[in-house]
Formats: structure tokens, sequence, C-alpha cells
């Protein structure tokens, strides 16, 4: 059981309050600039709640990028037929990103990318678990995992042109024209013809 | 003229010496974890010849990844036949990526991206102005700047999927399988039919 310092201590809303300074605070000052001491101090409780909840900063570093990847909203764009699944799931990536609360999350989770080879590791294990399982589960056909891995390689660079690097004109056109440019490609490979059976032979 | 400290200042050679280094130093332990005076010591000289030579570290950090980025090598492969453009330069830029020397220095220019927002600054005015503006010279037909930064958009994020996260299947397939699944789509962004005339609209 908990150790009975800092308030509310036993209660889920305290994690959950905890979970949102650590993301506001790693979305704003990165991993580096995010203390254990100063989460606790954003959420109202001790120190030693925060290690009770997460064990470490990397404990809760894990926590936050997880809980800022919108697994449930990109695999729900995959609903639906699949000659729209291209368009659907960039649409709703580009409307992630717009979105006021969840796009600087987003932006922190890609800079932790390539922050450490501590948090590269932590962020290839989380997205491979969290986002590309679940969406290569959903796709038809053999080789989903080549699949949605080649989706994600589209997907991550446009949000480093648009988004990070904010390279003009991609970054200024409105997200619509976009998501009609990108969609086509990513639709191919969701669900176009690949040479993948030469893939097979190549894995073995 | 250069301070006669250190030696052999007015050798162009002395400063490649340096900017080698540099680009050793940065590649192996970042942006954060370099120094001036590691870097002159690595290349035997006197601290005032790096200053003389770069300004300061940004200086130094600009004029290594400037020198990293195989401009000649990627601009090379546009030329020849419009129907390969795409396969030539996946082609080219994945043998950059598996080359002992270019590989880490590349790897180095990505995670600059995300390092801080200077850096990423720094990145974005030299990849628009060193790379993808000879890139768009070169391109046939209308909004050339939006077909190469699309381009880049996937050869980016191949880089972060393949080189950095080292995400399977994509990261273990080998180059030439990896080149054959993304040239189709580099290709439509390069040469294709895309919705480009509401673009003009747009931004008109």
């Amino acid at each position: 059981m908990a150790e009975e310092r800092g308030r509310r201590p036993g209660n889920p809303q305290t994690r959950q309050e905890i979970l949102e300074a650590a993301m506001e605070s790693f979305a704003a000052h990165g991993y580096g600039g995010t203390t254990i001491r100063a989460v606790a101090r954003a959420a109202g409780v001790d120190p030693a709640l925060v290690m009770h909840f997460f064990g470490n900063k990397d404990g809760l570093f894990e926590a936050a990028i997880k809980a800022s990847m919108p697994v449930a909203l990109m695999v729900g764009a995959l609903d639906g037929d699949a000659s729209g699944i291209g368009e659907r799931l960039v649409a709703r990536y580009l409307e992630l990103w717009e979105d006021p609360r969840h796009g600087p999350r987003l932006s922190a989770v890609l800079h932790a990318a390539a922050a450490t080879p501590a948090t590269a590791a932590l962020l290839k294990e989380l997205l491979g678990r969290e986002l590309l399982a679940p969406i290569a589960r959903r796709l038809p056909g053999a080789h989903p995992e080549v699949r949605a891995l080649l989706a994600a390689s589209q997907l991550l660079g446009l949000a480093m042109i648009r988004y990070l690097l904010r390279l003009d004109p991609l970054a200024s056109l409105p997200a619509g024209q976009v998501a009609a440019l990108i969609a086509p490609n990513v639709q191919r490979y969701l669900t176009g013809t690949l040479s993948l059976d030469e893939i097979a032979a190549a894995r073995g």
C-alpha cells in the first residue's frame, strides 16, 4: 500500500492529475527539463507520491508517452471500408496534431525519439506494442506489420516536416489539403499491391 | 587573417580536419556532448583556431551539418529519365544511410532536428536552402517545392523508423527491398498527379 505522504494517495484521480502534469512538463520542457519535484509541485502533491505511482523519472516518462499516444483514435480510423482507410487514417492523424491538447503531446513524443538512446528505445517499444501492433491486427491480407510500419514512416516524416521543422509550403497548407496529398500513398501501403512475396523470401 | 595560434592556421586542410573531428563528435556525442575544446584536441589544434574558423559551437555545428548533408549525391540521383526518379532517389538515399561514413553523420543531423528549438531552426534553414531547393529546381512541372517536401517527408520518416528507432521488420529488410516498397510513393510525389491546382487556389 501507499505511504500516506502527500494528499489523496489512494485516489486514482490523483495518479491521473500527476500524469497530466507530467505530460504538460515533458511537452513544454522535454525530458531533460522535467523533474519529479516540479511535476509534484504542479500536481499539488508530495514528490514521494509521484515516485510511489511511477517509480522514477523514466517510469513517469513511459506512462506519459503511453498516455500521449491516442491509440484508440488512430485505430478507430481503420474501421469502415478498406478503400478509404488511408484517407481516414491521415485525416485523423492530422486532426490529432492540430488539436491544441494532443498536438503538443505528440510533439513531445516525437522529440523523445531523438532525445537519448534510452528514450528512443522506450519509444520504439511503446510504438510497436501500443500503436503498430493494434493497427497491424486490423489490416487485411498478408504482411500487416510491414504495411503498418510503412504507413508509420510516412506519418512520422510528415509530422517532422509540418510540425517539428515547420517547412513551408507543407507547414502552412490547410490540413485537408495535406491529407489529400498524402492519403493515396498511405492507402497504397495499407492495402495496395506491394512486392511482399519477395519480402517473405528475404526473411526466410 | 588568422591569428597565428595553433598549428597550420592558414591551411584550408586544417579547417577540413577540424570539421571532420566536429562531425565525428556530433555524430558520437550529439550537440550537447560536444565541446570546442574536445574537437580541438581531436583535431590536434588550439581551441582558438576552431573559434577562428567557426566562431562558436553553433557555427561549428552549422558547418558540420552542412558538410554532412550529401547534397550533390542526392541531387545527382535526379538526373536521367523522369519515370525512374523515385527509384533512383530512394536507392541513393538508402545507400548513403547504409554507408559507414555517411550513415552516422546523417543520424546526427536527424537527431539535431529534435535536439533543441535552435538546432531545429538551423536544420530547417539548411534543409530548405541546401537540399530541398536544389532538388525542387530539377523537378519538372508545377509546384516543385511541394513535391520535394512531400518526398522529404517520406524519406525522413523512413530514416526514423529504420535507422533511428530501428523498428522491425522494416529495420532488418535488405535496403533493396525497402527501396522497392518506398520508391513508387516517392515517384508519385515527384512526378505523379497531385491535387495541386487546389493547392494553388488555397495559397493564392
